[in-house]
């Protein structure tokens, strides 16, 4: 049995409890931060949770326009200095609620009065004491070494805050039909077990996206990493123009994530020059003349929303990891040399 | 004649004009963001520039405990969505002060009211007229695509307003003797043209730090990339742990900057967990225990200071990936791909 297969699956349950128990939360929350005068938001987080603090920085600009600094932890822990968070909110993102970095950017954060909130999946971990509120995933216990449920309620706890920040109905509204509509990515299931034959011996991609889905190319690259040991790397497609494109190799797979949208024109020219160059590409995407460009295509629900398609990417993307390192013979459940909880100082 | 390598021979050079001719400005600028309450700083750049606003982004939380935004740019370009940035600096950097992405965030502060500065090497560039206030890197013409000093005097820059702003005599000293110093880099140019050898076959390595010198890791992989073509990716020590060292391989070098300072207990225990596992390591160090650890290693002059390293650290990385590149067969200074002017919208 491969608890990540099973964990994927559990995603539209587990999001649709998420949000039932944490609306109350969340309002509280946001009722508590309208009355100070926030000019800024900082989010703490390593690893996948680190890829949903990405996602957040992208949520809370386009629906708040608040700018969102990602903190560099080593700030707080290596050069112990503690930065001045006067009207800030400050967010922690931790599974276990374990990382020693990011509690101690909390525990700096309550010192300098800002408001805290922690994200984890253990309501009784140190950085859920710590922070002044708490937002439990309620994912249940995660067995497989990779995240993908708990990443999955970290973003939907992102989004939700967001739209409750910002009283936006319409945005409310297609939050609350994400977990329905993600179900529709397991259509497709079989035929990405049968496609990741394709790539049964390759041993390094690339990875891209523009836009808030650069959140999901760190984090597709990051679960293709720990369970294939596929040696993925995630660039911005405006980046990679910047330098990396010069790495690009026929024989290197470029996985490319482009949905309908505003990141869409830019996405489909970098995957044009791409494919003139005769790049392999696997396109995951919800439009037509982005699918037909891929050597491998995996189509998403329809959706024109950037903060919606995410959900429906990084599904596609952990279905993608679990059945290729399956098909590669190792379990995706226990990769080599990693523990479920990582304590960075 | 390789012009990448006599470029960044120019550096000790450059960068003391840099400073003579910039003195005045930065003090001109502090003077004037000193009258204003900033809350927080926000720097947009791509590429190489971009790895200088990392490096800014550590200097100012550390110097001032002001938190620092990297921009996303997209947000401005795909997304047309305007931050708000009252009390907000925002810095713009850019070689040729043509990317059009990091135009469009300054346009945007300017409509905030923020204060605006552009760091570009192109005096009369519409970055440099669009914003405020411009400091102007003096590192004449920068003919090889890949860009070596126009990043050290990006650096440069930003450590000398985050000296100025703060006041601190000591790090004014210490920037001071930078340029002298980071002469002594070259005493071992003839060791890294032999030691390259080595290297030749190399596609893949991975680039480690912690810390400020992060920054470096992200610029030495993208010089690696750029100019060798050998696929680079850069990590913190720290993120490396949370998932992507299930990828190592003995056949994959890690080049590891570890010199003395806060982030050396974690990168020499990141060096001796890699060793341990029959990792070949390119080691980047002051220290003797860490040279030590290393199948080629390449000591830099002394320093503790973490504001400091960076500079020496990426003169070793830039002459590394410049002459490995030739011992490819490859030109360093016309990589397949790529225009020195890169315009992202």
């Amino acid at each position: 049995m491969i608890k990540m297969w099973d964990e994927i699956w559990e995603q539209p349950v587990v999001l649709t409890r998420c949000l039932e128990k944490n609306l109350n939360s969340i309002q509280k929350i946001i009722t508590a931060i309208q009355t100070q005068n926030i000019q800024s938001i900082c989010i703490a987080a390593r690893g996948t949770s680190d890829h949903a603090a990405v996602y957040g920085k992208y949520i809370f600009e386009l629906t708040l326009g608040i700018p969102v600094s990602l903190a560099a932890s080593s700030v707080y822990t290596i050069y112990r200095k503690n930065l001045k968070l006067k009207d800030t909110l400050v967010i922690g993102i931790s599974q276990s609620g374990k990382a020693a970095d990011v509690l101690e950017v909390i525990k700096g954060a309550n010192q300098q009065g800002a408001i805290t909130v922690a994200i984890t999946n253990a309501p009784d971990s140190p950085l859920a004491t710590e922070a002044k509120y708490h937002l439990y995933c309620e994912a249940g216990i995660e067995q497989s070494v990779a995240a993908t449920k708990t990443f999955t309620t970290q973003l939907y706890l992102l989004a939700q805050m967001a739209a409750e920040w910002s009283g936006d109905k319409q945005m409310k509204e297609e939050l609350l039909a994400i977990p329905r509509e993600i179900s529709h990515t397991f259509e497709i299931a079989s035929q990405i077990e049968a496609k990741v034959e394709r790539y049964r011996f390759t041993d390094e991609c690339f990875v891209l996206a523009r836009g808030i889905n650069y959140a999901i190319s760190l984090e597709a690259a990051l679960k293709i990493q720990e369970t294939t040991y596929i040696r993925a790397k995630a660039f911005a497609t405006s980046d990679f123009q910047h330098g990396p494109i010069a790495m690009i190799d026929g024989d290197i797979p470029v996985l490319i994530f482009g949905p309908e949208g505003p990141s869409l024109k830019d996405v489909s020219a970098m995957a044009g020059r791409l494919k003139n160059a005769n790049v392999e590409l696997i396109i995951v995407s919800n439009n037509q003349d982005m699918l037909s460009m891929g050597n491998t295509a995996f189509p998403i629900p329809e959706t024109k929303n950037d903060m919606v398609s995410p959900f429906y990417n990084v599904v596609i993307a952990q279905m993608f990891a679990c059945r290729l390192a399956i098909t590669k013979g190792l379990d995706p459940d226990n990769p080599r040399g990693l523990n479920k909880v990582t304590i960075t100082k």
